[in-house]
């Protein structure tokens, strides 16, 4: 199996150890890339996955190990396509009895094939194969291909083909009991013989999706044109007919469909969208080639080679797909955000929380115009954030945990904990960090593209007003001259509180206020960096006086970050003061502990009380900052990091994380990267399993983590080559394990084509045509000026 | 009166000398700015107008000489406010008698102020001023304060303030005949005591559009909370409230509205979003302050001084005023594009033609990051584009004459004469040059940009696929091994056809052949500029061969020029062959000739058979190639053009030029500035009194000419300086008359601030912080390399 193909034998010929490649792709994998998440507290839903023409349920992988029959063919589906012999069972139909299936995925090639035989109770026996796809060229349209062979029989044979509107959001068994019905205003029609078309608009907000399906067929090569009966119900439609077959005889089904909707750009009415771009939709097969010729135009921006591990290089490729099918350059003319578990499972109801963080790194150094779409979907959220800060009393732009398409808070105030069917406070919401994740990716987009065109009219608006809401979070304690932030979450959710305090969150999250600290140096940066007469504009538009900047360099450098007694970071004030868990103790007794949360509040305990973080988050400073630059800003601060502290809070840290979140596996492998490789390899392998193996126990069903999917090609990209943007100069520090093979991918630094080729501690760089100056590269103590076409090679000493 | 002020006074104390300012701000000119025009072929309409918040109309100046009293008040108005004395007529009714009233436009604040008196049948008389702005900062809100000096009585006087979804498209007089309704669905509530609401629904594009207004009051300056009465019909709402006033007692009004579409980016649903937007939205002066300084800094950006003449000064600015009421940075975000005459009326149904052609050198001289979004409007619609193509039987991209929303071909098929009252058939959908200013404009922005990100991404695939599109229409005469373009239609739309052929569309016009072959080069030019690997997947996805290549090379060096035998470019195949047509008779007996097409019509006569031009055709090439340029293109078709027969050919067809359109005036004064100094000016006049003096006689009432204002600013902007982008050089060619005193601006220059101060044949250049290399600048043989915050003279013999 080439690392291009993932396969999945299923029904009666499954194979156990195969298994776990079609979970990972889960259900509605194919979904309509980029569609927009809508997203209202009181009830909400995901179009993205109703608008996706090939949304199928592929359940018996992710419920159970049998193959559930059943859901082959009829679970919720959009655009649904059966068949029966004669007046048999539809396919579909527990006794139509499917003999044995098999599917596969192309990677390269955005393809799913599937292949069955089913029999009838009169023994007949037909072979099934279909491929399809979801266009990557003409965002709009979908192709089925079904060929039906007649095994054993000759008779007739019935096909069924239709839209249904009566799909519901059932994807997340939890969410089961809540409303799932979003559609509302079916309408339906047959504007052609072969042509079926329904038209919908979301319950809240009011969009108006509308699907058009072209329905053809062919014997043995030869067109055919039988009559059609329509079949209506009130939130479907669908067309049958019946073909005389011989036995042997190939009956070939193509459905191609449009999906069009009101918030898409360049729209009159969906329901006149979808029939201009049927009327002029080719093909399966001339599609198919269109769409190939996307892909491959796509990966030839994002491959990554690893010459000799095809397991890691198949679940990389897996992990670029995801990201590929969620944004893409289709995304660029949407308003849409970067949802937390891609377009492939409704857990989160599609809200956006700040997974970009991890997602930038790869799309800033090959789509800068997708990171720059991305960033302008903050931009136009600035005036929400800026409301959110308002209310809640602060100054500046406070950005949201969870949201969806306004840019709201969308967080629950409540959590069920399954473990003990209880409701419980959720303060979540107090992860003020997003902010400084937003902020984060506009500088990284910055030295990644160059772009100061963004940078003035759009990121420095956003950076200093999120710079403003920081500083007027901080309290000033006069006496030890020195800021604090309070009653905040970090990014260890498991920490919402302190044990014995009636308000929610903890005070000088270091996280957050080292990042808080950088944010500020970032802001001044940025003022120096823009034109005067553009720096002249946003200081008058922002009021922002030099009084106001004097106080921001007086916190730069009186931010408390709060330290243990020997030297280590505290996760927070007051942590060190928690108890101590029996980490042992509660592996022994739960096996997986990742949800420590849950299991404490069942037993009527609290996470609150221990040192115990569902995920690395003083660590996550050393994902975000060199060591240098964390220690330059600790000693801006006032206070000393000797080096070997950093090997020591790693280890602190490690020993006291349940790995609740798929990211924790990703942060650690990064950190212990340089200290300890063999180490930093397993967490590799564990941050690559994520989704494959679904190494939360079901949370792969509900979605795919999208976050630690772009996580595991960073560290390829960033960690294991040492890659940083530091001013004009790319910085590389390979590390990259020998045995995994020689590791090759391409890169844009502000507009240079680079290829970089690592193996061990050498690198090679590479340029081609494109960038304006020439490329400085630096490696250990050389630093090398590529003009185009030139290739300089680094070693470091192993 | 500065040249920032346009008043109007009005009633019975109107000054006849001062009418003429006011028709330039005709009916809804402070609509929300850019809101995307919704069309349909089967009824067409224009919500940039429907959600102003402040759509007015002033008909009074454009149908009569008499104010028109109830229009003051009463006409179409989304957001009415009104008020009555006791139980007396409402102010806009007949019995309220208006005794004065003047208002003024303040185009540096972006207010319009208004004053008027009125007396009712009681002899009681009331003395109001308005303010109102719709925000420019915050694009989605307006505000309208209105304060009621009680002059001579004291007593009850009741405000009515509604919102009324009731309006119509009616601003058109020729469409009144037409159904107007475009509005179904209304909602109505009041949320909160002051606050009320609509919603409603576009009727066939489906748009929803809310709109929440806020109305305080205050009586000498204390606040007052008077209980309030609902008065609600099926398609507006409104309150009433009723204050005692003493005689001399001033009443204060405050209404602030919020609006918002479906199609706005950042939307959950309109009607929550609107009572979000007004919830946090200051009172009227906080609101103005912030307005204000958001004009400013675009005024800083758009400035332009004409020292020794305030009033080309004032008409330039209220060019741009309407320019950026049209476009703004808030258009960035919008799936908006160039209306043709803004949005400032009903005619053309807000329909987008060529006019940003005109439009693109002022913006992507100030706002790169606009001129970009307006050109992805059109990327947008290139699948419509290859559609129309497709559909037509030609290969490429077919841009249409006329489009709306989803960039489909909306130019009618008909056209009623209003003359002879006949319905005649419109080809002007022949334009398929519109096109060739597609990527022109492409072409433009790059080089004033330097933005190659683009070019790579979007540019070129529009560039080439419009190139392919020509190359597509060209027929090869192989005897002469000439190739041809028939059956198209100029610029100039009088000429639809030959006298005696069935078929509509003209053959070899030479603007479009000439045009299509720079295309081609420029074609070949971008393939030349895209880094390697996105050439490769621009040919891959768009199959282009050398082939292709090879005969684009090959048109661009044997397109068919026509010539008249004395060496005069012809307008097209045939052109000298018409008759001539006997122009002072004409002008005798019918004074204004614009439209001379619809004056043969109505004799029985048609236009198609006299060297007669609507609007300069030829003249275009003079407008938008330099000499040397369209020598050189000449030249390389094998056509030569001596130097002496340009002023010929300028001649001749200004001699056989109607200007029926209000471009023409703007190419004179172009293609004169340098060889008739002083009839250009005369042209530069008429130019700049397009709207101002409502030169075509009512067409301003329908709606500003927004190509015409833009042309006349870069006639001050490129075509006295003789400002040209070449390559990586800004060139420079000045010929400023002297009589208008010095001339200063600002641009930016492929990122660089520049100043440019002009005066006769001298010009000084000062540069900014903000480009990457230095500036290269040339005049004359001289070339000058300009670091930041340098200066460079140059003059040039006079």
């Amino acid at each position: 199996m080439t690392p291009w193909l993932l396969a999945y034998l299923g029904g009666a010929d499954a194979e156990e150890g195969q298994r776990e490649a079609l979970c990972a792709l889960g259900n509605g994998y194919l979904a309509t890339r980029g569609a927009a998440p809508e997203s209202r507290a009181d009830g909400v839903h995901y179009p993205g996955t109703y608008v996706a023409g090939v949304y199928n349920h592929l359940r018996d992988t992710v419920d159970g190990h049998e193959v559930d029959h059943e859901s082959l063919v009829n679970l919720p589906n959009w655009l649904p396509l059966t068949v029966r012999i004669g007046d048999g069972p539809w396919l579909g139909a527990e006794a139509m009895r499917v003999l044995d299936h098999r599917q596969e995925l192309d990677l390269r090639r955005g393809l799913l094939s599937r292949w069955l035989r089913a029999r009838d109770p009169e023994g007949r026996v037909i072979r099934v194969a279909q491929r399809r796809f979801v266009h990557m060229e003409l965002a709009h349209l979908a192709g089925l291909e079904t060929t039906v062979v007649a095994e054993n029989f000759s008779g007739p044979l019935t096909v069924r083909s239709g839209i249904d509107g009566g799909i519901t959001n059932c994807g997340v068994a939890r969410y089961r009991h809540l409303d799932g019905h979003h559609l509302i205003g079916h309408e339906t029609d047959d504007p052609a013989s072969d042509v079926l078309r329904l038209a919908v608009e979301t319950r809240h907000s009011h969009i108006r999706v509308a699907t058009a399906a072209r329905t053809g067929c062919w014997c043995d090569g030869r067109p055919l044109d039988p009559p059609r009966r329509l079949v209506r119900s009130p939130r479907a439609i669908a067309q049958e007919f019946t073909v005389e077959l011989d036995r042997g005889a190939e009956l070939r089904i193509e459905k191609i469909a449009a999906v069009h909707t009101s918030r898409d750009p360049a729209t009159s009415e969906p329901g006149f969208e979808v029939l201009s771009w049927l009327g002029d939709a080719g093909g399966f097969e001339a599609l198919l080639d269109r769409h190939v010729l996307a892909w491959q135009h796509l990966w030839n921006r994002f491959d990554f080679h690893v010459e000799a591990n095809d397991t890691v290089l198949r679940i990389i490729r897996l992990h670029l797909f995801h990201l590929l099918q969620t944004i893409s350059p289709h995304t660029v003319d949407l308003d849409a955000g970067v949802p937390a578990r891609g377009l492939h499972g409704e857990a989160y109801r599609g809200h956006v929380f700040w997974d970009e963080l991890f997602v930038f790194p790869i799309i800033s150094f090959r789509l800068p115009e997708l990171a720059r779409a991305l960033l302008r979907y903050r931009r136009r959220r600035l005036p929400q954030a800026r409301r959110a800060a308002r209310a809640a009393g602060y100054q500046g732009a406070m950005y949201p945990w969870q949201s969806g398409s306004d840019g709201r808070e969308e967080s629950p105030p409540l959590h069920l904990n399954p473990l003990s069917q209880r409701w419980v406070a959720d303060a979540t919401y107090r992860q003020r960090h997003i902010g400084l994740a937003v902020a984060h990716n506009i500088w990284q987009y910055y030295q990644a593209s160059g772009d100061r065109e963004f940078l003035a009219e759009d990121g420095a608006e956003m950076i200093l007003d999120i710079a403003r809401f920081f500083a007027s979070l901080t309290d000033h304690d006069t006496a030890g001259d020195r800021y604090h932030i309070r009653g905040v979450v970090g990014p260890d959710e498991f920490h919402t509180g302190y044990p014995r305090r009636d308000t929610s969150g903890i005070d000088d999250n270091a996280y957050t206020n080292v990042m808080a600290t950088w944010l500020l140096l970032r802001a001044r940066d940025v003022l120096d960096l823009l034109p005067p007469q553009r720096r002249q504009e946003l200081c008058e538009s922002l009021r922002i006086d030099d009084a106001e900047l004097r106080r921001w360099e007086h916190i730069s450098r009186r931010m408390t970050v709060p330290f243990h007694g020997d030297g280590i970071i505290s996760q927070f004030e007051g942590y060190a003061d928690l108890a101590e868990l029996d980490w042992d103790g509660y592996r022994a007794r739960y096996g997986n502990i990742q949800r420590l949360d849950r299991i404490l509040e069942a037993e009527g305990d609290s996470v609150d009380r221990y040192q115990a973080s569902k995920q690395a988050d003083v660590l996550m400073l050393f994902y975000l900052l060199s060591a240098d630059e964390l220690g330059a800003l600790l000693a801006r601060l006032g206070y000393r990091m000797p080096r070997d502290t950093i090997p020591k809070t790693i280890e602190y840290y490690l020993a006291r994380t349940s790995h609740g979140s798929t990211l924790s596996a990703v942060v650690h492998a990064w950190v212990l990267a340089r200290a300890h490789r063999p180490r930093a390899l397993e967490f590799l392998v564990d941050a690559l399993e994520s989704d494959v193996a679904d190494i939360q126990g079901g949370t792969t069903a509900e979605g795919v983590h999208l976050a630690a999917m772009a996580g595991t090609v960073d560290l390829l990209q960033r960690c294991f080559t040492g890659l940083e943007t530091t001013g004009d100069t790319l910085r590389l520090n390979p590390h990259w394990p020998r045995q995994l093979g020689p590791l090759e991918f391409a890169i844009r630094y502000q507009q240079h084509p680079l290829t970089l080729r690592v193996t061990g501690r050498t690198v090679t760089a590479s340029t081609g045509v494109g960038g304006h100056a020439p490329l400085r590269i630096a490696c250990g103590g050389e630093t090398a000026t590529l003009q185009p076409n030139e290739t300089v090679t680094f070693s470091l000493p192993e």
